[in-house]
């Protein structure tokens, strides 16, 4: 299962009149965009969506919000995905690694295409796109998590633990998603090492 | 000074004769590429390059083949750039810890977008591409230099540290390259950690 169908079951409408459309155009934008990037076209788009250009055109002035808003359609399912919930594992240590080990089970689906917001980052390029300043946030609030449970859990510097943490799951997912690596356990114990080497409490 | 610009003073070509437009063309290309991405038009190129349509198609297929083309031509400066010559330095610690110097001094430029191969893979999808053939072979042949270090500075699991340290310079360049992180010190004391924890003699 690609993240991109994981996160179709949530996502709240502003306008429930509107919602269908818009919904399956926005699901339909997140699997394309995930299996072909953002050079994917709007007639493609509207094609796999079952949507008039006319219709995408009322809901959305570019491709460029099209993203945007997919991404921030997903964002709470990713989130769910990959964070645990409060308390669940207990320890900071073994929260972080909950991260690892979820990243671990989807880089193992053949349909894994890495990260979609370090993705979009990756290929819009311009920092100031709205697809990316979506992606940024999502960025730096995983890298928020990390930066509290390593702070709980005794890190000497957390700050730089938890920016460690990140480029190894940007690292991973890149290389999962990219073919080039096929993780199984690859990202897990590099995260586990560098949490030890940061004296987190085990 | 993006690593396109500083791939510019090396290549060889195959035609003589034909050698001018086709470095242009090539040039043009890993630079546009760099800043754009694999979506920019082949009127962009051609713009960039100062070379008629006609031209480039005399010479490339489809802007396929031109990635693939621009990919090879930056290999051999892109590689000097990032490994140490034999023997210099000489401890095999060193030598690995120099690729991610390179890597933080290149990413401390403005104008640095991450490494090539990866955004190239990470655009495109397809592994079977030919500029991916080309993106992950380079990729490939950077972790078989950490590997060969690895082994020669008593690492526990050479292959595994070899991964790990591939995966931290993705990790690094990606985020760097997006914007995400400003690196200064992270990748190499990233890569350092784990070659300590690996055993790797000082």
């Amino acid at each position: 299962m690609t993240t991109a169908k994981a996160a179709r079951d949530t996502a709240s409408e502003a306008s429930p009149a509107r919602a269908p459309l818009r919904e399956r155009l926005l699901d339909a934008a997140a699997e394309l965009l995930e299996q072909e990037g953002v050079g994917v076209s709007t007639d493609a788009l509207c094609r796999a969506a079952g949507v008039s250009k006319r219709s995408m055109y009322q809901l959305f002035q570019s491709k460029g919000e099209i993203i945007a808003a997919s991404l921030e359609r997903r964002a709470p399912q990713l989130t769910a995905l990959l964070i645990p919930p409060p308390g669940d594992p207990v320890t900071p240590r073994e929260r972080m690694l909950y991260v690892f080990r979820r990243l671990e089970e989807a880089a193992h689906d053949p349909g894994y295409r890495g990260c979609p917001y370090l993705s979009t980052l990756v290929e819009l390029k311009d920092p100031e796109h709205p697809a990316n300043v979506v992606a940024l946030r999502q960025k730096n609030e995983m890298t928020a998590f990390f930066q509290a449970e390593a702070e709980r859990g005794g890190a000497a510097d957390p700050a730089f633990l938890a920016r460690q943490l990140a480029l190894v799951y940007d690292g991973a997912a890149a290389r999962a998603g990219a073919g080039v690596d096929h993780l199984d356990g690859l990202a897990f114990n590099t995260a586990s090492a560098l949490m030890e080497a940061a004296g987190v409490r085990k």
